[in-house]
């Protein structure tokens, strides 16, 4: 190797993307949106397509001591169309490749598959390609999601502007918070051979880490109520990560009220167990696959009617920073602390 | 893992893709062409594109001791673009996304990405995407590319007919001969360290499979004389095994003739120094990245004006099927005994 050795961890993913993006340029007149995104978008004579993809790779983004492969090869689908629905588009086609050692059998690449199509039946999408090798070690999967778009109706991350409203679907922390309770019972199980794993009916957190589903509804929701956010991201690397990159690309600051923060009641209940701090499960736990936007207060009052949307925050100018407010009213600045596949 | 345990050798790869994809429904309107073609074609409101993905693995498609990671980068984009071209589409855009150990440093991504960028620029692609994250050991790259096809004009594999001519492009077995030498030499270092490996200045072949080049070309040469290829494909496991893909595809069979096979002077030489056959190296080595493809009778002078497309057979009638007569004028039937990462 080189050298001169800078070791990836002191870039983090990010800076490295970054690094190695720098010069990238772009040639053809039909690619709008590049690299930095959580798709590319393309304009194909008027109409656009947006393309995104991601790798999952065993032990780093699963364990199969406890992801089921009928819900990972589902999982594996399901985070590449949240990448498509953050575009405010709407997923037609996915490429699924895998490499896999001698250990798997067709049985289990069978039962793999099953996730696969299961989630292709519910999303409406169609398998169109792939690949399927080997590997020295380990399952490695790595998914393409094409999706449509109304033309000029994508949503990148940049365009939240002062005044904005912060909103996030559903509820956060729970993947975390799941993957949590996996990882005990799993020490547990390695630990005294034979004990059965104890989930404490907290199928809640378990489905939300091993079964996640993507938000169509709040893209279609949307279309019906004529929203357009002016920034959306998928949260898979937890909210605060997630918000810092919209302010980033935005070039503009946030407030976010914690007291604002959606958890669920069970995840909450869970975390006191643990002695966690649901917030910080929402802020810093990844994988929940919601959306975070922001829009103009002017359509305030048609998101008021998703109850499954709630508005955490707003957006400022940059020079006020990214802060959090307590429960208890201090402020103090947001952090990412998100999970990182290159820590 | 199942009770109940199918090895995945017992199928091989395509025999594991039929029996994976077997239940595979189409949903969308936009899905002209799925699985089981070099790449996917949809129809986005009459503009057609195609998607095409790739996976290589390290120990089982290159070996870092003798690919350098520049010209890994160049090759792992070109396998892809070459897919595009097969179904005469030209690339436009590509999403890269790696995983990787530890042991590489942000120099050693630097360069690899160098070739991808080459690549791009050299054939006009845009690099949109991707995903980068660690493996738990080993490099893995995952490339999709999507390209342009005018209406209509994409082609399959399952278009020829009774009396086509079967043409390749370039010359075939070099990769596989670059790959024997590179193999052999790797040998003798490991047994004795501090050698210099000697690659006898076979720049030819050693270049055949370290920086493959896409046939952009001979793309270019069916728009300008007009010509539509009955049916298309890439070579990446050998003359044998695409030859017998378009035959099942199209159900047709096949007629080959071993003098006509174009093999590079200079591999020819190589090979009869290893005593290895150069029909043999062409017939079932990989990784020429020609295109094969059959065309109407009527386009034969056409396709005589490119001294680079050598016509090696024709189509005949599934009844008669496969075969190949050797330059001393016997007939064998043509088996696949190409490249397989599952075996």
């Amino acid at each position: 190797m080189d050298p001169e050795r800078t070791e990836v961890s002191t870039l983090g993913e990010f800076g490295l993307i970054d690094h190695l993006t720098k010069n990238n340029e772009i040639r053809n007149a039909s690619t709008i949106v590049t690299v930095g995104d959580d798709a590319a978008v393309m304009d194909y004579f008027g109409k656009q397509t947006v393309v995104t993809t991601d790798m999952l790779v065993e032990g780093i983004h699963f364990d199969l001591m406890y992801n089921p492969l009928k819900h990972l090869g589902y999982k594996s689908v399901i985070v590449n169309l949240s990448d498509v629905y953050a575009m405010n588009a709407s997923p037609t086609q996915i490429t699924m490749s895998i490499a896999f050692s001698n250990r798997f059998s067709v049985e289990a690449l069978s039962e793999f598959y099953d996730g696969v199509y299961a989630a292709c039946d519910k999303y409406n999408v169609d398998l169109v390609g792939g690949d399927t090798t080997s590997s020295q070690k380990g399952f490695i999967i790595c998914v393409t999601a094409l999706g449509e778009v109304a033309p000029d109706k994508y949503v990148t991350r940049s365009g939240a502007k002062k005044g904005d409203l912060v909103c996030v679907s559903g509820d956060l922390g729970g993947a975390f918070l799941g993957l949590t309770l996996l990882e005990r019972e799993k020490k547990v199980f390695l630990e005294t051979k034979g004990v059965q794993p104890d989930l404490e009916n907290q199928d809640y957190i378990v489905g939300r880490l091993l079964k996640p589903e993507a938000r169509r509804d709040i893209i279609d929701f949307f279309a019906e109520k004529q929203i357009l956010p002016t920034a959306m991201i998928d949260i898979s690397d937890g909210l605060s990560s997630e918000l810092l990159h919209i302010c980033k690309r935005s070039d503009v600051g946030c407030v976010l009220y914690e007291e604002k923060i959606p958890v669920n009641d069970m995840a909450r209940q869970f975390a006191y167990k643990l002695e966690l701090d649901p917030t910080a499960c929402a802020l810093s736990g990844g994988e929940d696959y919601e959306l975070l936007f922001t829009i103009n207060q002017k359509d305030y009052d048609a998101i008021s009617m998703n109850t499954d949307v709630s508005i955490v925050g707003h957006i400022t100018d940059k020079e006020d920073g990214s802060i959090i407010i307590t429960k208890g009213g201090n402020k103090y600045p947001l952090t990412a602390q998100g999970w990182n596949a290159l820590k």
